[in-house]
């Protein structure tokens, strides 16, 4: 089953809006055992829509229409399918109600374009699952199908998750279930994971149930996603688990979480769990920690707060810093235990270093400091890049370190 | 002149990676009046390679092809373009040197893979300005031409800005130039920009030297790009800097800045102007606008520092704010003159709400606080999204107030 995305709208190619549905849609057909092999971005031109779906159709087996579904003139996906399909368009009184609901429910007077939303091609079925006020559309035609969604990346996915997807599925003749798992890691190379990696991966090649990817996420670490493929959802589960055990038998603690589980989400969690609570003072990462911790604790019971100095005369007066001492090992200790009293938290946390004052790319040395009771653990990095994107590194590092430092109070 | 992007690499197709040189591409093209029909993506295959060139070669004259000049056995765009071309891949001399020489300057072996960069289809021409190990091409097939530039961004931009745009605008025959300056707003909606806007776009449609459009930018407020003709480019600066005194003249205050500047950058250079420092107290944004303050400020002569209280008991503590009086008007008032005293700032700012307790998506009330002298301004907003979006609004919407406050004091 070969699937191709054509994502519609003079937008994408001027390059004022950045396609991310095409990708996701990939991501989401390689997960699903189906092949994408061409994905296009066309205009709202309706002859140059038609000869895209045209040729698209000599090469694949199902064609996804992202985009050109709203009630204004451009909006033409509608009437481009009609064409391909050699039908008409006519209007759905159970979508135009829809609608007119919508409408209605929002104290709003339905303007008379959105009634073109209503338009479905004859043969055509309207997806039941609709979010907003464009219906997706499936269009066969002959054996082959083409589906239409709104470019809204929610109504998308939320009609591909709900509908399409089991839909191709289904015309796929597939009977086996994919599934994927996507585990986390900080601390090595995507080469040294390889290597240790290795022999699991030559021994998977050869039972083909289970496949092992490679993914970069930049400055959120390495992630090596899980592929498994099984007669039902339960032998699935079995599989991904089994596997993900094996791999953190082999990788052991620079995973630190899996799927949707983020670096910060695992400290609160082991925070919570040791009942401690953590401040820090951030002279080089600019709130970046502040940020994220605050986004994981939202209730405020484990991160009591930050802050970032960002003169000398803030880093004196608050934190009785002195100017010759700033990017030295000893200052992030110091920070780290005066942000732990300031906050009177458990474990203080500190990032300064030497390339604070600047805006430059220079090399900076980053010190990551933690104060916890009576220990204070000094991490000293060489990052590369811009300030922001050391201040981004710093971060993480930090909560890295704390976390493995965590690890070993627990065990 | 007509030029399709083909983007190449069965990582963008799998979604592993977003392809964003296709957009940008886009709009350089877009910028330079050579139209852009298609944008494809294709995997590593060479003949689906050879046959998305070939038919994209029937609808127009050049192609860009980004991807795939890497030095591994899956980097085949050479291959590809040489089978297109009817000719075979040669050896280039000068490439070879510049790669040894490049590894040798880091201190580094040279992979003998990284030698397959150097091969260079007969008839075509290797890109002078290589900022990366991959070389560009220029490869003309009779009266058409196929580019071919490396996937990463940074290599890409840097050829087709140098080389690439020059090139096709020569071969495109067009004698004039074209330029573009963006002017960013905040506080309107798109259909008020348009509305006051109206009689000026008529106007301009008449000419056609000069035209506007509008580009939303989520969080950042609107923009409006005004891209003008000229016999040359002295005539096009004149054109622009008329049309942004004109359009300055229509929108007034609400434009914050032009082309690279942003809210904080235009702050910052304000406060330096009037020689006037701030601090901030962030609740509800969680250190947002304390990174970006930063980074407009990098040496912290502007910019004091922000505090970050995550918890009830930093805020009783450090700010001395008591438990019933959180997201009121008089929290943002006392939080905003605390950390002007705090911080020994000439003004001090505050962001805080009633939502600041919990991460849901609930509206919350958010209350911007700003203290200079005897001045206490209080803005109340309803914002609309999660927690993060509020927080990135309430921070971009206090920035504003601020900037509206201290043009009067200039004024």
């Amino acid at each position: 089953m070969r699937c191709e995305v054509v994502a519609i709208g003079t937008e994408l190619l001027l390059g004022q809006i950045i396609d991310t549905n095409s990708s996701w849609l990939g991501e989401q057909l390689a997960l699903n055992g189906i092949d994408s092999h061409l994905q296009i971005k066309v205009g709202d031109n309706i002859e140059r829509i038609v000869t895209t779906l045209r040729s698209s159709l000599e090469r694949a087996e199902a064609i996804i229409c992202c985009g050109g579904l709203g009630p204004t003139q451009d909006d033409i996906t509608r009437e481009a399918i009609a064409k391909v399909m050699g039908t008409t368009l006519q209007s759905n009184k159970h979508i135009e109600n829809k609608i007119r609901k919508m409408f209605e429910s929002r104290g709003r007077s339905m303007p008379q374009n959105n009634l073109r939303q209503a338009l479905v091609p004859v043969g055509a079925t309207a997806i039941e699952d609709q979010p907003g006020t464009a219906p997706g559309l499936i269009c066969p035609i002959d054996d082959k199908v083409i589906y239409a969604v709104p470019g809204v990346p929610y109504e998308l996915k939320q009609m591909i998750q709900s509908t399409i997807l089991s839909d191709i599925v289904r015309r796929s003749g597939r009977k086996n279930v994919i599934g994927s798992r996507v585990i986390k890691t900080w601390g090595h190379s995507e080469s040294k994971l390889a290597e240790m990696l290795s022999q699991r991966i030559e021994y998977l090649n050869e039972s083909k149930e289970v496949t092992l990817a490679f993914l970069a996420s930049g400055i959120e670490g390495l992630k090596v996603r899980i592929t498994a493929r099984a007669q039902n959802s339960q032998k699935l589960e079995v599989l991904l688990k089994e596997e993900e055990s094996v791999i953190r038998g082999i990788l052991g603690d620079c995973i630190f979480g899996i799927d949707d589980e983020t670096m910060e989400s695992i400290i609160v969690d082991i925070l919570k769990r040791l009942k401690l609570t953590v401040a820090i003072a951030e002279l080089t990462s600019a709130g970046v920690a502040s940020a994220r911790l605050s986004n994981a604790d939202p209730e405020g019971s484990i991160f009591l707060g930050g802050i970032v100095p960002n003169s000398e005369i803030s880093r004196m007066a608050i934190l009785g810093l002195d100017q010759d001492s700033i990017g030295t090992e000893e200052s992030a200790t110091h920070l780290a235990q005066k942000v732990k009293s300031l906050f009177s938290a458990d474990i203080g946390l500190s990032i300064t270093g030497t390339h604070d004052q600047t805006g430059s790319s220079a090399k900076g040395e980053t010190y990551l400091g933690i104060a916890y009771g009576k220990t204070n653990l000094i991490e000293k990095v060489l990052l590369p890049g811009d300030k922001a994107r050391i201040g981004q590194f710093s971060v993480i590092s930090l909560l890295n370190a704390l976390r493995l430092q965590l690890c070993k109070t627990v065990s």
